[in-house]
């Protein structure tokens, strides 16, 4: 296997790198055609490993592409999920390469998505090809359900699952768009934050108004903005929206020694991102934090003058972005409503404030001890050489949950990124030596089913 | 003297006009020989009417206009002060005519610097022009000394004054660079509040992070400058700053009263404005809040992402603007300091801070008794037939102070303009009945000392 991995690299990645090339920014409106592109590309690839029923599904937003091989009687089936859209590249002066034209240097791919989650996805497709290849049939039965909106929330993947339960139905979801601990240290995620967003506005007057004339005797809209976001956190770092923790669960014994066995260095990252000190709710470590705890952040912030020196006025208006990571039962939407429902017992006299409501994803979490994930980990040792541990991850893939709770199937995220391949920033890459273990880990795991 | 005014008009008119066509504007580097124009087309006017020594002397920055006529022996030496720089244009799509293209429509001439100070200058000018031509000489001792950068703090010619008491020294300053209470109701103002103006810069990581991978975990640099603002502010509207009230003057009874007696109309204002409520110290009226008490205003905040939607990030960077109106033996340098240190007193954990001073004036209160005040309020009651009254403004003139504490001399600030003329604003105006009577007033006054 892994030698017939080693004799196809040169082409795998040729093919990859045609992949890469394709600019499909979901976010951006003018690469609509190049996202569709990227549809058909994808399945193009499928039609010619002779997977069955390809189909490249319009939806209001960009396209899903199904396909499936259901011949493999009496064996699980397997639903492979990925995306091939990417995330804008800019701020492209920082680009060592262009990021859609793809480079090889130091044995990584450098290009947009090459991680995230073109090279990932890639993964799946180049293994069922080679178990085909090799067999002329599969040791499992597969369904690929691959969208084009992951980098912006997947509005439509949710409802077409929903609708779709038994066209998609599965006996695990298996999904590679996470990533290992560290070089050489596998990692199967089982717990994402759940997400959700938002925008307040606050306006005073109707027009910025003269400091002299007006000021200490009006209304000024960036400090009644400043006070009312400011009243979200308590002065310890916990966050003060009234039942804000409510369906939070406390930490097992069990799950914190869990989380404290996944290696971290936090001088060292403090070092790496020019950090005094770090910061968050008392009582739990950083990786608590960022794991397994719930997060209220201010995004962004605007409102009156912002440029050189002084404009001496009392601003009429001023936006703020907040974020919240989600974990346990914490719905998105009561959230929402407990935020907004803190905004406006906290609206400083004298503002008119709006408030929207941007994305939201519930949390999720995944029982390590599932035969299915426990295959994958096996799987991974017997490549690596190393077992896959199971961290929390702070992000959140909004989807995961909708496969999880709908499909009422397994979820496996056998990432095969690392943390430090710039996924989401510029000069993002991916390690090819995790490409083609990844081909043979996936080979390996789909045998063992 | 009104008919003769009344004769010469369209003439004056038509030299305001070149006047107001010349782009002076101090604070744009692009526009330096357009301010330089300014100077010389009124060194060229006091010179075409028999001023003496006139001069364009150079600053560091925009060159300042002296002239002189020094032969009333026995009368009173009155040093006329004013700019000839104007405000910036933009934002020039709401210009109903261009900003540089004087017209004239109902009664009201409109160009930027209309009424601020072009219009309020050339009063003068054609005041003394008028006494001259009327007697061959004038009833009291004159000094021009007329700057480029008033509309940027008059940064040169403060030390100028400073170098110049002798040439300079005068038993009073006239400036026309004020408002009327409202139409029919001439003012002397006799008080402005100082100023005093910051920026400060907050710091975290040395990049915006991603919300899911760090949120909860790393300091937020946002959150952190919204922390820091908030505390600058006490819960009741007044400033928390340690010592920053120290030297602000208890209002007495008669100064009270004083302010009472000026007609306001807050509902109207309200209405006008678009506001819901008013804010301010407790315990004050809103004419004396923005008159006579010192406030501490937030001009202007950015940090982290402020486009449309939503960047899951932690932003790194945020910075605030500053700025503060200041009363009484308020000293600007002091105030900054008390600022500074509050602000370090409160710097949140895990940033990097930074602050940066940028303009200051201090106060100035001008007492409503002294004689050279009392006579120009004479002279408005003789052509307005309403005698002035003497508000506090709260907004800053920084030079006043520099004039009335070097030459020890009262400044009388014979204001010519309406609140409603949109000074700094878009279709900036003047009204042409308050320019011919504004030139009666001036030869009435001088002709009375």
């Amino acid at each position: 296997m892994k030698n017939t991995i080693e004799r196809h690299k040169e082409t795998y990645l040729k093919e990859l790198e045609e992949f890469l090339k394709i600019q499909s920014i979901s976010a951006v409106r003018a690469h609509k055609s190049d996202v569709k592109k990227g549809a058909e590309w994808v399945a193009s690839s499928l039609k010619s490993m002779n997977m069955e029923n390809v189909e490249v599904i319009e939806t209001d937003g960009h396209p899903i592409v199904y396909a499936d091989w259901l011949h493999a009687e009496g064996k699980p089936t397997i639903l492979i999920y990925g995306h091939y859209d990417v995330q804008p590249a800019d701020p492209l002066d920082l680009w060592e390469t262009p990021p859609f034209e793809p480079v090889i240097r130091d044995n990584k791919i450098y290009a947009r998505g090459a991680t995230d989650d073109k090279g990932q996805l890639f993964i799946h497709i180049k293994a069922i090809e080679l178990l085909m290849q090799e067999d002329g049939k599969l040791p499992v039965n597969v369904k690929f359900c691959i969208e084009g909106e992951e980098e912006i929330a997947s509005p439509h993947l949710g409802p077409f699952i929903e609708e779709n339960t038994d066209k998609l139905a599965a006996d695990a979801v298996v999904i590679s768009d996470t990533s290992f601990i560290k070089e050489g240290l596998p990692a199967i995620c089982t717990s994402l934050r759940g997400a959700l967003a938002m925008e307040v506005n606050v306006k005073t007057a109707n027009t910025d108004l003269h400091s002299g004339v007006y000021g200490g005797g009006v209304p000024n809209a960036v400090h009644s903005l400043v006070r009312l976001l400011d009243s979200l956190h308590r002065e310890d770092g916990g966050i003060a929206v009234d039942g804000f923790y409510e369906g939070v669960p406390e930490p097992t014994e069990e799950l914190r020694e869990e989380i404290a066995r996944i290696p971290s260095d936090e001088e060292a990252m403090k070092k790496e991102l020019g950090l005094t000190s770090l910061f968050g709710e008392k009582g739990f470590t950083f990786k608590e934090q960022t794991g397994i705890r719930p997060t209220l952040e201010l995004n962004g912030i605007s409102g009156g003058y912002q440029g050189d020196g002084i404009k001496t006025i009392v601003p009429s208006e001023a936006t703020g972005k907040i974020s919240c990571r989600l974990v346990g039962d914490q719905n998105p939407q009561e959230i929402y409503e407990k935020i907004e429902k803190h905004l406006l017992d906290h609206q400083p006299a004298g503002t008119t404030m709006t408030v929207n409501q941007f994305i939201q994803a519930r949390p999720v979490s995944l029982d390590s001890n599932d035969p299915m994930i426990q295959k994958a980990a096996d799987a991974y040792e017997e490549v690596y050489g190393v077992r896959a541990l199971f961290p929390k991850e702070g992000g959140s893939i909004p989807i995961v949950e909708v496969f999880a709770r709908v499909l009422e199937a397994p979820v496996v995220l056998m990432g095969f990124g690392l943390p430090s391949e710039n996924l989401h920033a510029p000069n993002e890459h991916f390690h090819i030596e995790n490409f083609t273990k990844g081909i043979e880990t996936v080979c390996t795991y789909f045998k063992s089913l």
